[in-house]
């Protein structure tokens, strides 16, 4: 019996309802695997613990969580109590940097019986590889005057350690997949960043000569992902792209609701966090209407990292289906609950 | 009878093709008006003229320009024989920077006769405002190191000047519209430069309190053109998010072929330059088949910019009654040529 634990940070608003929906999809494909078993300890980190304590996460938060094969985590964010940058900084961000997730991938993928919001979609199946530990997200920068004179610099900053990295693990993961690495960047625009980094994809491109390479500009290859989503295989972007790009991936799936991530620590130093792409929502929190698919979608992520890939696709399999039968949350255009998705999604595990 | 001097940039790839074209569309304006005259005249600024005298432009050039009502400039960019930053810097940027165009605006709205890759296109009709002088586009920055070690830092400028200034005429531009501006943040990732832009968003928007507003991060910005487009007005943005929903806008309105822009200079110093959102599209120069419509609609934004702006809605409508009736370009289903589109709309427009 392989044992896995997990911590578990449901987080804020539809985090705490995804979350559960999630584990217990998760326990219930233990139970039909037989031969695994996911050992959980959930920890109320959150905004709300924030408004108690004064920090979002103990202390010792990160020597604890560093004992677990994984985060499973929900969602980050209220800003109707603690600012964005308190509440992600503290929690989320903190996480993927002391942790080196440095790597975020993100799957897009036209999803059996969910309307795309697309007129012709064809079938794509495409994974954004995104920087996570660096680039646009920098602490670096200030400001300087005051009033009519302010002026903020915000400085991005571009290692060749983590561009390489990037791109590496986007290579090496072409290579199980269609063999073809899109870059996505932006040097006709951006004169100092953007040429290092296709200076560094030209570089790492030459050790891996079966991989088919493009290069796209941010503008482009978002206008792209709308009109030829199934032209992608491979895309490494940097931190910010990254997340623009993989939100349209979402979109174009036809619910940010769906889509997954996993923040993947390439050192083996750390565990490594799976958190779906949407946030918090705190519109609909509380209605028990969340759509359980992007954590659910993330657990799938969690065991193919696990190595138990042949699960983490039945399991993957079985949502689409559910999808398909129209047991479905509001925003994907069904009447079913949080819960009842999820069920469904058991019920038919077991079978 | 109004003469307005305009300087005519066909510059690279299909900016040869369908600045002509709508040139003649301009002049045929002109002549169904009666009132006005169009005086043009042409430069060879490309990345040709560089591989003939090693530069952009004649060093006299901005002097030269100066002197225009307007700049109707095509498309700029040959990245085989000039690399990006030394053509798009140097004819471009060059223009919107020294001549103060700090603003540029890029209209997207459901086109009649034109299929939306949206399946279910709602009647939206948005503006975006796209800050054009700064922020992330700044040449500041450089590197650091060698090899393994090398770092490439980038620094976004954002000035209150700047940043206020895109925030101001947004805010004018929706008081002449529905009334509500959205503002494309990502403060809760970047730290430095986006909650100042949230400032100063706070601070001007008290000054229009007949305005609606709405704050929302890039990522899920983005993923709304595709989902509710209909629910935006007008969007201010800096000038990387600028870029990145102008092209968005350009693929939910069915092709990036169509999509204008107005780089325009508000104080009233120099003069302002009309170009589309395309490109040179280098691999379909040559073949007569680039769509005009977007230098065509972009057009129409110029004789807007010269108040003419009821010559400019009736050239509209005629370009949407043509792509109605079918005679358009292969990049959206038809199979018209450059030429005959412009004739086809130079024909009705006479009507
Ligand atoms: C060519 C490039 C520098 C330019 C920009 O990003 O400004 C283009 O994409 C545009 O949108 O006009
Ligand atoms: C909440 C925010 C900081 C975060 C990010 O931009 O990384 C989110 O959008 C994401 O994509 O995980």
């Amino acid at each position: 019996m392989k044992k896995y634990n997990i911590a578990i940070i449901p987080g804020d608003g539809i985090g705490k309802e995804v979350v559960p929906a999630a584990l217990n999809v998760l326990h219930t494909v233990a139970e039909v695997h037989g031969g695994i078993q996911f050992e959980t300890k959930e920890f109320p980190w959150s905004c709300d613990y924030y408004l108690e304590h004064g920090k979002m996460m103990d202390d010792d938060g990160l020597e604890i969580l560093r004992n677990y094969h994984a985060i499973f985590l929900g969602a980050v964010g209220n800003p109707a109590i603690v600012p964005d940058h308190v509440s992600l900084w503290g929690l989320l961000i903190k996480i993927r940097r002391e942790f080196e997730q440095s790597i975020n991938i993100r799957p897009a993928k036209l999803f059996s019986g969910l309307p795309s919001p697309l007129a012709n979609p064809k079938d794509f199946d495409l994974m954004v590889v995104r920087e996570n530990s660096e680039g646009e997200y920098s602490e670096a920068g200030g400001r300087i005057h005051k009033g009519e004179d302010e002026v903020a610099i915000q400085n991005a900053v571009f290692t060749k350690k983590g561009t390489e990295r990037a791109m590496r693990y986007a290579f090496d993961l072409a290579k199980t997949r269609k063999g073809h690495v899109t870059s996505a960047t932006k040097s006709n625009g951006i004169v100092h960043s953007m040429p290092f980094w296709d200076e560094v994809f030209n570089e790492v491109k030459n050790d891996y000569p079966d991989i088919k390479t493009s290069v796209n500009h941010i503008d482009a290859l978002a206008a792209f992902f709308i009109s030829k989503p199934q032209t992608f295989d491979v895309i490494v972007a940097s931190n910010l792209f990254g997340d623009i790009l993989t939100d349209i991936g979402g979109a174009i799936m036809g619910s940010i609701g769906i889509a997954p991530a996993g923040n993947i620590n390439t050192n083996g130093k750390y565990p490594s966090m799976f958190e779906p792409v949407h946030g918090s929502a705190p519109d609909i929190y509380g209605k028990g209407i969340a759509n359980p698919i992007g954590q659910i979608w993330t657990a799938k992520m969690m065991l193919d990292h696990f190595g138990e890939v042949e699960m983490g696709e039945r399991l993957l399999q079985v949502v689409e289906e559910v999808t398909a039968a129209g047991i479905k949350t509001p925003d994907i255009g069904g009447n079913a609950t949080t819960v009842e998705v999820a069920e469904e999604i058991c019920k038919r595990l077991k079978q």
